[in-house]
């Protein structure tokens, strides 16, 4: 067990942001790790995922979980390992992933460990490959795209945000399912990766003035699955194109996270009852019971080289807020992760 | 046959109508009745159905059919008796459905023919009635809520224009299928008819002014489907009390037809992500393969008087442009039609 001398570094939430994400809105403090009681278990914290939801979670806001109180640990998820165990079911040095928290260290009793998921030892894949392709990020990608999108070969399909973590999955998902994959980024050198390491059919600049017919020109069939990860004007635009029967699968609305209305992202519905489309949200828990079959198809492709990921590494626990901005920026190309240790 | 000098009344498209629709719309012209060819039926038209989608189809949008063009004999939806026929299969004194237009009579070649349904005889079951609630009226409330609803029992449906012709069977087949039923009118005495007579288990009249607090009284439970056949207001209004895994089901935004633009019925797709809503459009035609079935249950739910139906009669063709504005302004309860003819 760790002394108590060692401490442990928290990101609590202070206040609610009101626009985009200022460190003020955090307490950064250091406490006293605890002493483990029985049945517990204490996580040195890897890894922190940076996720669009992540902002979700600070606003007092309709949700799909309860937002962060003011005064609690910002909520994350993360890749940890077992530093101390008082729990027959974990031994030091298993790694684990979970609702971790912005913090060093994770002290986990009989509640919490429920929602930790130990993870498998498969090779060649990393921890980062866990926290991204391999793990929730790769699985938002599949359930969406294959459950809620129920793509038929030769369909086209669009993705926004699409040299993201959830994007670049969905996109190599597409080409696996025999789709014509169009692919929405914010810089031409995304959208070279997209084209030219990922094989997407094309990419599109939307900061380019003339987006709008290069999307045209690229879905000349239309537009059958929309696989939407940024809301507003990109979605809007999307929308125009669909066709009879086309699906809108509803994973991210970015675009609008930061923003205190709700006045971006709304579709005039007229289009969805000509056209019988068909628009739903999702998240990832709600395929939890397919999760092992899910990440055994997804650590295969990875391994086989169909799909291919990167990720955006920034060092230290310490600069979590600032890098959150980046998924609202484009800063960042694959999955935003923070390092926060090594041990 | 019919001699040549019986003349046949028809409504032709001459101006698309801006917003409501006026009589100025169309040229009334009368046309003598044409000889027929060999392969050839001439129907008398008895009934015409008026339908939210007569709208539609008089202006230049997007659609799930092209829009009548200027000089064309403006569709609708009737049933009529065969006068003559030069087609082994059909036989003066069969009663047809279909497309059969504005008009006294319809002249249907192989390519019509092929778009008309015969009438089954059913006892107990009118002319007025396969125009409603065992016809088009009746299959879109069917299809609309157990196919894409998909209701479970003990759920709750809310439905707007809850005493129209679709809306009415959908409550009924709600009750039906075990669910809670609450309606959404326009008023005090269409709301006592489907809480008096067709059992819904609330109706609300959305021109009181506390209409809102009434919706949330009435659906403590939240709701797990809006079949949605007005938009606007009433629509967004429902759409902040749907559940968790909710479906909006939608078949008609009609508050919004006489609109020059879609600026109406945009709702706010954050909701949808975060409660994982499923929002689908239909038409009828998308479930042709099942009409059989459908008729056959409805038919029976009608005579055993599960399923009650009230229509709107409007005698005589010539008032068919006034009396399609009885959609908009609520003036009908059930079923609009036009008597055309006794013949």
């Amino acid at each position: 067990m760790p002394q108590t001398k060692i401490k442990n570094r928290q990101f609590r939430l202070k206040t609610r942001p009101v626009e985009r994400v200022v460190p003020d809105n955090f307490s950064f403090i250091e406490e006293d790790v605890p002493d483990l009681k029985d049945g517990e278990v204490l996580i040195r914290n890897r890894i922190l995922s940076l996720d669009p939801t992540n902002r979700i979670w600070m606003t007092d806001m309709e949700q799909y979980m309860p937002p962060v109180e003011i005064g609690e640990v910002m909520r994350g998820l993360g890749i940890g390992r077992v530093a101390a165990s008082k729990n027959p079911n974990f031994k030091e040095g298993d790694f684990v992933s979970g609702l971790l928290g912005w913090q060093d260290f994770f002290k986990a009793g009989a509640d919490e460990l429920k929602m930790l998921s130990k993870l498998p030892e498969v090779p060649g894949v990393t921890l980062e490959t866990f926290a991204g392709a391999a793990g929730m990020t790769g699985l938002t990608a599949y359930f969406g795209l294959l459950e809620i999108g129920q793509p038929k070969q030769g369909e086209t399909l669009v993705v926004s945000a699409a040299a993201g973590a959830v994007g670049s999955i969905v996109g190599q998902l597409g080409k696996i399912s025999g789709l014509n994959v169009v692919g929405i980024a914010g810089s031409a050198e995304k959208c070279k990766w997209l084209t030219d390491d990922l094989s997407f059919d094309a990419a599109i600049n939307y900061k380019e003035s003339n987006w709008k017919d290069q999307l045209k020109k690229a879905t000349p069939n239309g537009i059958d699955i929309d696989f939407e990860n940024v809301g507003g004007e990109i979605m809007e635009t999307v929308y125009q194109r669909m066709n009879l029967f086309g699906r809108i699968v509803l994973c991210g609305l970015i675009s609008g996270y930061n923003d205190t209305d709700d006045s971006k992202s709304r579709l005039p519905l007229s289009s969805a009852l000509m056209k019988r489309l068909r628009i739903q949200g999702f998240i990832v828990m709600d395929f939890a019971d397919k999760n092992v079959e899910a990440i055994t198809k997804l650590a295969t492709w990875i391994a086989q080289g169909k799909i291919k990921h990167r990720e955006t590494i920034v060092n230290g626990l310490e600069n979590a807020p600032t890098a959150l901005n980046q998924l609202f920026d484009g800063g960042n190309v694959g999955k935003l992760l923070i390092k926060v240790s090594d041990d």
